[in-house]
């Protein structure tokens, strides 16, 4: 279920932290202590964010080693980029519209201003 | 805060009948009663998301006319979009990095099973 798995994605985006920590796996896998490290949080508040980014699919945890790396599963970002593109043309249309309506506005304030 | 809004805005697109409200909502104003059309849920179960999508800044609704029209904001998908792509560089990495591995791997199984 696509559908799903894209909301289980956005819900686990939706926090500060939890996009800080994707933020720091980006660049190579880490253990909690070290991901715990930068921000002011017990280690098992930072647990509780992993669990909801493991259960996204956006992360995964090693089980063999015995220091657990965490690394980034980049998949469902990928999947959250794309629902959102399909859009952007969309979108970035009705912003030039809204440009459009505003110097509209503008000039005819100014010939209004003119003939005052 | 720009964290905030990123958090209110990836929360609102964290569900699927939302999504399918705002994709709806691209195409142009509509009224609440045209956008609870395609759902079979009920008008305050309707109005209830739009009401999370209003307060996320996703949608905007008239005070003015009577059949009070929603309109789609996109400046938040863009900053979520603009969120999202600022890190695309380092996972398309990333998934590039699993490919050679995996590339590896079955380059290593080919040589083992020659060997044989």
């Amino acid at each position: 279920m696509t559908v799903d798995h894209l909301s289980t994605t956005f819900a686990a985006l939706a926090d500060p932290t939890r996009r800080a920590i994707l933020a720091r796996l980006i660049a190579g896998p880490v253990t909690v202590t070290e991901l715990a490290e930068p921000f002011d949080m017990s280690l098992p508040a930072i647990s509780k964010h992993l669990k909801v980014l493991e259960r996204g699919g956006l992360i995964a945890r090693s089980r063999e080693a015995q220091w657990r790396p965490c690394r980034l599963e980049a998949k469902p970002l990928k999947d959250a980029v794309d629902w959102l593109e399909h859009y952007r043309r969309s979108w970035e249309e009705s912003l030039d519209r809204l440009d459009d309506y505003l110097k509209k506005l503008q000039e005819q304030e100014k010939k209004h201003g003119r003939k005052k």
